[in-house]
């Protein structure tokens, strides 16, 4: 099947994938809208004109995904439905055009209202290797097999694509000094991570059964977990992570919903032998030949000097020692509450090769050993004008390629 | 100046107090109100009988503070005029009356939408005592004295005092097992916080500075983060707690603000000789002299065999080693957006004296010497039926004496 939309085809939103987000129309209506190829869908203009009809119309004239996003899989599969009819249909063309707008035209905004932001640490490559870096003689805490672990990040400074990131000022120690100093970070970093969104929630006090974790995941997106890593390593005993992340977290603007991820589903992470088993709440046991996603998630890097990015790094969302339905369900586990449009976020996605490191921190060794860039430019950390761009995409033989489009932002500083 | 409400003097809120919360009405709708005795003045009807005038109307029919909260000190204090003329005069009363409710028969809400919660550990001693039991040769970690460590919290779990709470599964690790095991937490504590609310909020990217850290706090409530050890201290490393506090967090629902709080200003915490200056962006220097608060603050048990609760603790907000202002500071110093309605967090409030210890684990050493009940029962940690409930006031030669009300919460369980 093929979109009359003719930009669709090859481009990372083709018929297959009808991604959602919010955009800012032209007079400066906040609404919702689907990616196809260069343009969007203008859903609550389509709403208006009762191009589309059924339970999913409130919630495409809202100004964010939140009600959608509570209204569960079935109905975001009957609106996915609808809108491959109508993007497919020749005859339906004339009367779903005048909906259409470029998306060069307008701003994207968050696509929903996220009250609470979870920050997972999924990924054993990434965890080892940041442990290594600080405890050399023990990178991997006991816990880690065991427990998803994750932490609260700050809500209130996710930043949709495009928005400029300003470096930190904070507190740090040089090993060398006696005193810890105030000034802007000098180790700035990014975090290839992915981000999922909540569905409908649960109550406080209810758990969300491993089995049903899917049917309270809505869809995924990129996120940049910006992080000091010179604040950090000064802050973050005992209490973890805190303005050495919250200053910023830059999320791409288009959630690619599951039902469009269906064909590039696969294997959960394969535990190496003598791993323990998960405790029985977060394993999946039979079904565990679904959990993964197979996502190509690209970091790029566009200096102030550069015409083009450079690709950095490649990885995979499979590497995750974790699934996404086992992270949601540990968070639930306690009887903890997730509502809709929730962001819960992987954690850094590093694999096991050099090349799909998911920071600089990693791929340098904490600085030791600078990033070498096609222009003779090096890289510790980033510096004034870096632009940090992730792409990912799902690519399988016998399906049509569907991407996530850009989650980007340059850093300006002194 | 004295009330014509009777039932004023003498209670938790006088005529000087005059703390702001919501109310579930008779007629369903959550509204605005302010506690006088044991009656609470109805603000929504009272703005629409336009007993109210002024900016602050169109805040006061809103169903939670935010608005109010976002217009600044300067609006809540001329809302504090009023109400004082109207509480006071007894010529208003025949007009004033009709609007007052008895707050025994209506529901207390949150005071507050409330988009982040930050927790902090500005207590030194409750630090170094929590410290001593996990690491007793390192107490207290480097950076405490030049850091108001803090954390993100769970804002979806926040619930207003009455809320029963459950308690939570999590996995923990017996020290003798090979293994961590998934269950019931068997190591539940309450945690005796003050936390404050912030006022107008600041732009991403701009931080706060010290001197006009208050003017970002609209005012005060007590809280309690109840904790699970057990899976606290197998969970939080390296990324902090996460469900072990996330579970439950309640809330009194009246906020007294900074003005009702005037009185009672006192020093800032003295620094013992020997320990740092605060880097400049945190020194008040000159300005130390009002810092800190002078709020006597207790924990009372009530254990389901008993008919009244016992006082399990008494401590003073003035302990803590770190400001508010300075932990607001600290907070935006990054860049970081606070919100009107953010909720902050003291920390565990102890002080220097074995019967201020502002939580279990501190009080029986974890677990190891247990509390003594007067009724003979003795307590580790809590057990089903507790209640927990947290008192706080404000006591000063020459002036009414103040109170917060009460933060209530009783766990149910298996």
């Amino acid at each position: 099947m093929r979109s009359w939309v003719e930009s669709a085809e090859g481009s990372d939103f083709p018929l297959e994938n009808l991604p959602l987000g919010v955009f800012r129309r032209a007079d400066g209506l906040a609404c919702v809208g689907t990616a196809i190829g260069d343009r969007i869908l203008d859903l609550r203009a389509a709403a208006d004109a009762k191009l589309l009809t059924g339970e999913v119309v409130g919630a495409c004239r809202e100004s964010s995904l939140n009600l959608l996003m509570s209204m569960g899989r079935a109905a975001a599969g009957a609106l996915r439905a609808w809108l491959m009819d109508l993007l497919s249909d020749t005859g339906a063309r004339k009367r779903v055009e005048p909906f259409l707008v470029a998306q060069a035209d307008v701003q994207m905004l968050l696509p929903a209202r996220i009250r609470d932001y979870t920050d997972f640490y999924a990924s054993v490559y990434h965890a080892t290797n940041v442990g290594r870096l600080f405890r050399p003689d023990n990178p991997l805490l006991p816990n880690y097999k065991y427990v998803p672990i994750g932490y609260h990040g700050r809500a209130s400074s996710i930043v949709v694509s495009g928005t400029e990131v300003r470096r930190p000022c904070g507190q740090t120690k040089p090993a060398d000094a006696p005193e810890p100093v105030f000034g802007p970070s000098r180790a700035l970093d990014y975090e290839l991570e992915v981000g999922f969104f909540v569905g409908p929630g649960n109550a406080l006090g209810t758990p969300i059964p491993l089995a049903e974790a899917e049917s309270h995941i809505f869809g995924l997106c990129l996120v940049n977990d910006w992080s000091a890593r010179d604040v950090q390593v000064w802050e973050y005993q005992p209490l973890g992570p805190f303005l050495a992340k919250n200053f910023a977290t830059t999320i791409s603007p288009w959630v690619v919903t599951l039902d469009a991820l269906r064909p590039f589903r696969g294997p959960a992470f394969a535990r190496p032998e003598g791993d323990p088993k998960p405790l029985a709440y977060l394993d999946a046991e039979g079904d565990r030949s679904r959990g993964g996603f197979d996502v190509t998630l690209e970091v790029w890097l566009r200096t102030a000097r550069m015409q083009e990015p450079v690709r950095v790094s490649r990885g995979n969302l499979r590497d995750l020692y974790w699934t996404l339905g086992q992270m949601l369900t540990h968070h639930a586990s306690n009887g903890c509450n997730l509502q809709p449009g929730d962001l819960l976020a992987s954690g850094t996605v590093s694999g096991a090769t050099e090349d799909s490191l998911g920071c600089l921190l990693e791929l340098t060794r904490r600085g030791a050993q600078p990033l070498q860039l096609p222009d003779g430019e090096t890289r510790r950390f980033l510096e004034g004008g870096d632009e940090v761009i992730l792409r990912g995409y799902c690519e399988r033989e016998g399906h049509a390629r569907i991407g996530f489009g850009e989650c980007r932002g340059r850093l300006i500083s002194g």
